[in-house]
């Protein structure tokens, strides 16, 4: 057996192969590249049963991922998130089966650590020694801390005005932080033009063709925790898209090998209003997207004016028969409060906005009440603390505690001073 | 099988027994109360090979947990953290064999969602509608959302000194937060006002007998994923202590099961200098701690200045060979760096002190260069970005990348504006 069934990699828009035993970034045509796999052989050799008493991570898949050499997994114990059923938020919805894999469960608290596990560790096999990307956050401090663990240098560069605690994840794994008064596309220009000067490795989104296969890993994990009968319906909050393209891999590799049952989901793009280029192409019938101008939303992770992978995005929704759907901030923070409250999850906005989205879809009648919904939240709330409000009283030790109901009535004790106030 | 084998509560101190299938707070001589389980009935029926194929979670070891009826299960999918050999650290240390128990890759990103998903079930078992409690911050944003969940109120009191994330994680939930200008022990007292005068629940550390037994699994994992050999040493940060009293409890109930091969690990209480009641009391032979004045330590989780379990702690100390030891905030803050840089791990302050605490031990003699030293990471860096001091220049699109090396030195482009200056 095989630690890696990986056998080479080939371009999605002009079809030219390229050897994985040696670094490659884009295609010469500037389209990224995607991995293939010995499936034919792997089908012979390999069975669900296989997975049993494997370790509790996404290295259990290690047939399917592009690390050929296990001494080079680099793992912080990544992978094989809950998978929850969400019955109180269902019921709101009407949506009875609503799930929701929680890729807050994760180390660096977003599932930007798939990508960055396997992108890693495979840049490790390589000899690679030093990395630079442009990040929204979640991505740069999950590629820096495993870059660390590596042994690997790394320069992540990103807006001022992404998350802050991805800041201080950067900062602490020793990587060396830029911050740019702009947005990721800003930053990726400039990481762009350090690449060819200093000949960095290139782990911007999709110019590695690594991070991809280490995304894919939550559609395996979706089909494996669901006994290879999968979801109708994914809804997946969409900024570069790698995680939907991933899923969508994932699947089609699945089905290839003969391990799922029924019909692949159908694939829903979800996006915040103030920066939906998916969204806008879908619905123009485009098979690629043009730059968002002036993009703006509190879900930051998807805050990406153009995608390098909008048209495989697009093409896996047209694929599964899904869709792609804008939500308003003022929507997806409202979700996110609901489901914390309906199902003590605190999710991230971009997560939010793939449950409001849900919530739309089946509004409309896209999604049936019958229907398997599976929501995928991308991160942890606690890494965004802006988006919840806090209004609380401060008491003085011996005073009477505080009861506040949602109505904002006072029933015990007395009133206190309010936080709003200090 | 039955799904639980809980059979009765016990008093450590006076003997006194309860049963365990109504409401029971603390003994009538003070002293908290410990669950017990008819182990001679499990031990015929249970073996290590009938966890294979189980879920991913704590409620693996349902057997061994005080939840009778799996329809009262309250689930965010905690547990099962990563074990991480930490190879580069231990090095470092001069302990080769060294390992970190991940505990902030789990809902509400620390341990506390263990004792919250136990104790919040077997509350919802018991009929309680609503609970209150005091926390230093981690506790109450856990027991806050698995209460959240589960459909029970609660009233969360936390220092304004707490985590301010802990914050968001309360709000969010819905539940009642109220803040004091003080200390967990000010909280506790107004806490204890409140649910004499209104009937609630009271979830404080140990005032309820069942978030030890969720503690516990943390003993119960290590042990399953060291195939039954435990460690030598486990290093564990006390502030309250059940933590440790949890895994101490877990490693004797699973010896008298016969799963475990090997000696008991010695157990040893990680504190801060400036918050050391425990480790006071045992260099001074006493069986119990005092209050500790004018406590304060950035380890905001292990600022306790007296724990009603504190002679739980110390006896577990005893009993295993263990011992106690208190680090500075400098030392801790130093090694949850180096622990970042080298394992690409960002760890609370908290877990520092207990790699701190390793680090002393071995240069003491205390461990031995060949053991096998476990330490317990309680929960993630992120919670506690204000532990993290970022310097990074800020740069204006178009500008040319900055290169910074652990001297400082800029060696690519020309200098922006620190954000140390913004």
């Amino acid at each position: 057996m095989r630690f890696s069934y990986i056998s080479h990699l080939h371009c999605p828009k002009c079809g030219k192969e390229y050897p994985a035993d040696r670094i490659q970034q884009l295609c010469e045509c500037g389209s990224p590249l995607l991995v293939d796999y010995d499936l034919k052989e792997l089908k012979k050799n390999w069975m669900p049963a296989d997975l049993a008493g494997r370790s509790n991570d996404l290295w259990r898949y290690h047939e399917l991922l592009p690390v050929m050499d296990e001494k080079n997994v680099v793992t912080l114990g990544e992978g094989m998130t809950p998978l929850l059923r969400m019955e109180r938020a269902g019921q709101d919805m009407g949506i009875p089966h609503l799930l929701m894999k929680d890729e807050g469960i994760i180390p660096t608290g977003s599932f930007k650590a798939r990508g960055a596990a396997v992108g890693v560790s495979k840049a490790k096999e390589l000899g690679v020694q030093e990395l630079a990307m442009p990040t929204n956050g979640n991505a740069g401090a999950a590629w820096a801390l495993y870059a660390a663990r590596a042994g690997i240098k790394a320069s992540i560069v990103m807006p001022v005005g992404a998350p802050l605690i991805t800041r201080n994840e950067v900062a602490v794994s020793g990587a060396n932080l830029n911050l740019v008064n702009g947005l990721i596309s800003d930053a990726g220009q400039m990481v762009g033009q350090a690449v060819k000067a200093h000949g960095l490795y290139d782990a911007s989104t999709l110019k590695e063709p690594y991070r991809i296969e280490g995304k894919k890993t939550m559609g395996i994990e979706i089909a494996e925790q669901m006994h290879w009968k999968v979801p109708d319906v994914i809804l997946y909050p969409t900024g570069g898209g790698v995680g939907l393209i991933g899923i969508h891999k994932a699947l089609k590799e699945l089905a290839e090998l003969g391990w799922i049952k029924n019909k692949l989901p159908r694939l829903v793009a979800v996006q915040a209003a103030g920066c939906a280029p998916i969204v806008k192409a879908w619905e123009e019938g485009r098979t690629d997207s043009q730059f968002w101008e002036q993009s703006e939303t509190v879900a930051f992770g998807i805050n990406v004016p153009k995608a390098l992978g909008d048209f495989l995005v697009l093409a896996a929704i047209a694929e599964t028969d899904g869709c792609a759907v804008a939500v308003e901030d003022g929507e997806l923070l409202q979700e996110q409060a609901l489901i914390a409250r309906l199902e003590g999850a605190f999710v991230c906005p971009e997560g939010a906005a793939a449950f409001a989205a849900a919530r739309r879809l089946k509004q409309s009648g896209w999604i049936q009440a019958e229907e398997t919904v599976l929501v995928l939240n991308t991160g942890s709330g606690i890494k965004y603390p802006e988006t919840v409000n806090v209004e609380a009283p401060v008491l003085q030790p011996g005073d009477l505690l505080q009861r506040r109901t949602e109505e904002g009535e006072v029933s015990w004790g007395r009133k206190g001073k309010s936080t709003n106030e200090m």
